[in-house]
């Protein structure tokens, strides 16, 4: 679970829900948290955004957003120094005992891509195959994560215009019963509620959740690739602390066991 | 029928009168729905939207626009999937009976696109040309898919300051009639709509046609790129399972058959 | 004469006009046309605009805006299949009757560009050099033209701020008057057909007349390129249908005798 | 002295000016020029974009600001046609009397760059080294333009935001002192000040001179490497009319003597 | 200490409150600083930009937020004339007494970097290696500085839609109490000030912090490249006089002893 993600929503609803207490005891009124659950606006910016997403998607990429937002939520960044461990321990056991001697071990490996590329070694296949192979589940990974984020970039970009859209309508609405001068006041204010609400889908959820997908698809494909390297230098033999050498370059220099850090 | 874009677009209409509904039901006023067709607004957006695109564009891109928006409606993906089966069992004619035994099958081809490249191959032309003739239409074609889509965002671009222009007018008109104090509701409520209008025209039509339809471009070319290489694998008398495996690589690995997701 | 550039411009302000009508026959009141020409504010946006202009570029420049602008009306896209034809035409001349029946030809030769390079096929100037000095011209051209977009650019960049200017001026002006309360309501008028003056100079021409420059000036240079493949293929004594086969990939292909189309 | 800066920021504060005249005879009230001269606004948006320079870049760069703004009213774009008839004449000079002749005209050579390529030439520097110091000299100049523009963008696009901040400190004074209702209207306007200087800061000044000073920092690099190309070919003994004729390449058309124009 | 951030942060606030002085000697009411401080505003803006920053990337690199700012306010750029001084120095003791002495002068090298690149060379480590190493640490020492670049890029990008929904909040609060007619005056007011720190927060600090932070790492990169040409160029015997040369061209001409400036 991405802790960062859920503390940084909750933080910005106690801060908003802390501004209006500090504001009543200003003195500037009494706080009434429910005047800020507006029912239209809602409907107008969730609504709007996922109209959106459907006039600039297809039905299976907007269908695809819940599972690309989960990413946002539990996605644990994958222990790359873990990883490496394992792929040179897979090494030594290539080394000691023969390729074949890893298909006794496939048993513990977990990630589906080092499963895949293992029994492709195991299997005899040859090394470019197993490279073209792996670099196209790659690049299809990528190119999946890339389609998600821009339904996501699509919805922010738009979506302020909804809540400004739904602050339009109230106002409309406000306008035609003016002869109820007690009403302007809370029409106004739940007019203005639709602004609040497409400034925060937008700004609060769509443009970070879109940095945070780029940043974890960038740290998949980093995971795939020292897979896809370590399958490459298991399958020819080489010495486990060569392996090793070559996979630590994807870390930085503190990860790194016995290296020195420059800045 | 692209049932998103339709779905989408009803959608963002029946949120807003949802809207207007439930800040009837919290009483914030009479809905009247009525009230939201503003001719003079609609007159402004789309004759702006439209004066836009003739100043910006020749006549002829702009009288396009309506085939292009027919595609952001009516394109359904090709099934790609179909189409490398459909290669696949022309190369198998072709390797057991040759590639004049194609000419029998045209009639089965209804991609204007594949029936063009196969009867070149019937025809005995040169590789080399059957690529360039191909490839030149593959090009021009994502280019005037390209131009299309410029007119449209130029639209979107532009598109919001004609609502603004709508709502100056009103604005204008009304502090010109300030004298009778009932009648700036309403003028305040119709000068406001343009800005609506504006917002929707760029936020629901135009920015998510352009990148509907930069997807539909890009899935049409992947098409003709796969129709490309079948040809060439048929002339070439490759296996039906090399054809297939090198078709395959354009798939996502779901689609594959015997193929395993890798995330 | 471009039609389209035109009848954009004009249907804007029909459509403005209109717009004003519809909304004094829907009672908000009286249309007083007299109101929206607004000399404050169009001292203000176009003074502004050219005040711009002269900051960020050389005098030369902006004194080639007239030339720029008279672009967007008048350039008639190049008929490419007639400049083909003529080109081909050459190209047989040349073929039966020797390079030097060029010259008896060169009166009917209107482009000054073709005439150059025809001149230069006929005084036995080196291939090398002929495509040398031409691409120069083509280079010189295109630079030429993009220098005078960008001074529309600019202006499109700011323009809306000098409406914006002259808002901010009438309503000083206003604020400073508020005695009389008759005045206000005229004054803020006034003061907000700068805004309106500064979206139209941006969205109505600055925009899409950068639009239209480009397109022209692309067609510009691929006549350009013609123009100079025709006239190496002349003087090498090409066969005037090889000439015509290679020239015709720079038509799209419904342009094209004899091809079909893809899309 | 670059005639148009100055004739541009004059022209846009005249049709202020005449905007304010026009609207006082237009009966928007009495034109009061000294309203507009708003200390507090002044401060604000001078000093804070001041302020933003120097947080956003170091002290030296800063300082040189005013380096930098002298080139945009004072550069005299170099006469490039004088320039290479001066390499010319130098050409004919080495070529008739030696390269050492050359060292009777240094004291005829202004221009820093080219005494120093001379010298080098006279000096028997290798080619190789000269072209490498002379380049090196070349974008270590690019890069300080570079710099120096960077700081004017910045306070450009930081800068709309201070003319805010100056508006939004004037509106809180006001709405702290609403008790006495005849101020509201000068505080009102006074406040909407700093977002006109706001304005001006960014659109007329920051925006246009980015803009000028790229042109002129084009214009510099092209004379420098004018006389590059020309040291190099006085060194290696080249015929003038062979000098003269690859220098013309980098003028336009018109101003290379004997030369068509195309277009 | 860089004393431009603190001069400029310390400027911007001094012109501000100067701002409220003279607009209160000019008569628009009483200064009272202690309404410009408004903890809801204060709460809403900064938990709202750390909400942010949360959402848009994970934890560690939130926290080292606290690091990056230090660095643009006490990142004394390196002089690097001095270390080509002392690389120069170290090239001549190399030279003299052998790489092995380069040994006892350890101590006196107090950037870590330039300790480990002459260490590698006193080990006799292979140039491609210690280049292959060094480029390693630059290269993930520009990658780190760019992410932390890219969170303060965030918070400046959504931070003003914060100071937005606080003014939002005030006037929902306001127009919910809109029976105490004495309570908007300072209700406005304080809702006015979240516009205020939003826009200080995006324009006085984060976008000026980018900058400042693009232009630090880039001269920490230049001075760690400095180091390891130097260090390669100790390794392999070069001259003192060439390895001065060499990393001399790293500098602006003014700098270098004994060159000529040329612009």
């Amino acid at each position: 679970m991405d802790i960062a993600t859920v503390v940084g929503l909750i933080l910005a609803f106690v801060m908003m829900a802390g501004s209006l207490v500090v504001m009543g005891m200003m003195g500037h009124g009494t706080v009434n948290f429910a005047a800020f659950v507006d029912p239209p606006a809602i409907m107008m910016v969730l609504g709007g955004g996922f109209a959106v997403a459907l006039v600039g998607y297809p039905l299976k990429n907007v269908l695809g957003l819940a599972k690309v937002t989960m990413k946002v939520f539990f996605t644990k960044p994958e222990a790359l120094n873990h990883l490496i461990e394992q792929l040179v321990s897979l090494a030594e056991t290539a080394r000691r005992d023969g390729l074949l001697a890893l298909e006794s071990r496939a048993a513990e490996i977990e990630d589906p891509f080092l499963a895949l590329g293992i029994q492709m070694a195991v299997d005899g296949t040859r090394p470019e195959t197993i490279e073209e192979v792996m670099r196209t589940e790659i690049s299809s990974m990528a190119a999946r994560h890339k389609e998600g984020k821009k339904v996501i970039e699509l919805v922010g970009r738009c979506g302020p215009a909804f809540g400004m859209i739904a602050t339009l309508l109230g106002l409309v609405m406000m306008l035609g019963n003016l002869s109820d001068p007690d009403a302007i006041g809370p029409s106004m204010a739940v007019a203005l509620i639709g602004t609040l609400y497409g400034a925060l889908m937008a700004n609060l959820v769509c443009i970070p959740f879109t940095e945070k997908l780029s940043l974890r698809s960038h740290e998949e494909q980093m995971a795939k690739e020292i897979i896809l390297r370590g399958v490459l230098g298991i399958q020819a033999g080489d010495n486990p602390r060569t392996v090793q050498q070559k996979l630590n370059t994807y870390l930085p220099p503190k990860m790194r066991p016995g290296a020195q850090e420059a800045a």
